[in-house]
């Protein structure tokens, strides 16, 4: 049995309690908050629960910590100082910090032995593995991530400071068109506005200005204003009964060309389609679980992410059992 | 530059000498033929040919050697006979006895000091990825792997053995009631007849009993009896103008269950649409032959499967440049 602690219970730690509790080959040791721990209501009845503060006195009964915090704030500094006790999976998901997140948590983990395993999930995670492995296969052609449909966190948090706003959700879609011209092999140039469209869900406090809400968002920089948007007023309690779940997903699809003169056009996609977005990342970071206990086993001490990871290292079964039920 | 050579000279080794001309780090030392050399004709000019028989004597001039022919007679003499002279890669696709040529393959690779990749291509190889990798990741769920539209070789040949038939193609065709219903979750049961049904496109000689033929193949058992069978009969020009390519591809789905209950439904897909289906299989090839070159440069000695394949040995680009990149 591999012994898992997690370190943060949000959407994603709770998630993760889900995870392990499917996982026929690891146990839950103790859920870490930084909150008042008689605060917590696990999902699961007896399990443990401990501030962050205890944590370090935890390192030999935990094989692999499971760092469940934000990208923002949390991660780059717990998963830097967590690395040299524990071996640690987190979901870090801030692509142009990555490089930098990388070459702290890797001196860390080297100077205590232990295996890291960062920006496991789906993207980064799975998209990144299929990215690669499609465009490694087929050297020649154009490369596609779609996201949705889904919930963005930052995106409906963005809506939320709009003056006027009580809440609020935004839905990513990507294009049908764009995605029915990528799959036909057309290797469309696609824009943003192209690829995605925006759907925002607004309960807006009684007397506020809708018409500059709106306007508010259609024009926020960075955030829409380069997309097609699209905003709903709705009650409280419309939001509460259709908007309460966190789907997500999208497509990653290479399109390219083999043989003669490219003649022969080869198209692979890869795509999730999630009820439930922290749940899915939780159970890929319970895969990655695995692949960290079994990387320190071995003494591969250091950070890795999932490009590392040979995919056997992902189940617990053997190599005699997968080459014989799987390949 | 990874030297390559090419041992078996058909659709797939061609579809290789393509593959190797796509790949920036890779030169084509040389083809290798049981033909008489001189009546091969390569795509590229300039390419040499020999024979099987003076392969032992390239030891120092290829890095990796990529064979190329067919399941059922050549790879279970030639893959052993070879690893233990040159880091092999093979698509050995008769799945049962996968474990033997493993076995078998380790050995010769052992004692050879050299790597092999066995099995590598889209099913086995890509799919068993998916496959093993979606399991890992959702315990809880049913797996479903869907093959075509594409053309069969084995079933073709089928045909081909009856008499009065002069030539034949068969495709295998995915049932898209039942793919709707995966991709919605409702995790069916399905059985043979319900996942695939099977197209035929038979030219018949002159005077030849149609109805026979057509009663034979759709009685014929393993191949066609446990499938809903279509047969048309078509004119030798026909067959050549409208069915002379080898498309293929298909489909990998997880549909899996996460949370309270299972309350959230998780769907992984993974599909294919090939327009030749060979050409694929050597891309796919060229990629493993990568990780064949990299593994046996750090000494990893033995056979290997795509399982045990870190994503980043699949391509020339170094740690730093796929986590910026990529991840």
């Amino acid at each position: 049995m591999i012994r898992v602690g997690i370190l943060g219970y949000g959407n994603l730690g709770r998630g993760m309690e889900y995870a392990i509790s499917q996982s026929a080959d690891m146990e839950l040791c103790c859920i870490f908050t930084r909150r008042e721990p008689s605060s917590i209501k696990p999902a699961m009845e007896g399990v443990r629960i401990c501030s962050v503060s205890d944590a370090p006195r935890f390192t030999q009964e935990i094989d692999v910590m499971v760092l469940c915090g934000g990208s923002a704030t949390d991660l780059p500094e717990q998963t830097p100082r967590f690395a040299s006790l524990f071996n640690v999976v987190d979901s870090f998901d801030t692509h142009a910090n990555i490089p930098e997140h990388f070459s702290k948590v890797d001196a860390a983990a080297k100077s205590g032995g232990k295996t890291a395993i960062i920006s496991a999930g789906w993207d980064p995670g799975l998209f990144s593995i299929n990215r690669l492995m499609a465009e490694a296969i087929l050297p020649s052609g154009s490369s596609y991530t779609f996201w949705g449909k889904g919930v963005s966190q930052g995106h409906s948090d963005a809506i939320r400071r709009i003056e006027g706003v009580a809440d609020a959700k935004q839905y990513t879609i990507p294009m049908q068109s764009a995605l029915d011209a990528v799959r036909n092999g057309d290797n469309p140039e696609l824009g943003t506005r192209q690829k995605h469209t925006r759907e925002c869900f607004v309960v807006a406090h009684e007397g506020a200005d809708l018409s500059r809400i709106e306007r508010e968002i259609v024009t926020m920089p960075n955030y829409f204003d380069e997309y097609d948007t699209t905003v709903h007023f709705i009650s409280a309690r419309e939001l509460a009964s259709e908007h309460a779940g966190m789907p997500h997903g999208g497509f990653v699809i290479r399109s390219g060309a083999t043989g003669k003169g490219g003649e022969n056009r080869q198209i692979i996609e890869y795509g999730l389609k999630l009820d439930s977005n922290p749940e899915f990342t939780a159970s890929v970071l319970a895969a990655c679980t695995r692949a960290a206990y079994r990387f320190n086993k071995e003494g591969a001490a250091g950070c890795k992410t999932v490009f590392d990871i040979p995919i056997a290292y992902l189940s617990s079964k053997s190599g005699e059992e997968l080459r014989k039920e799987y390949l």
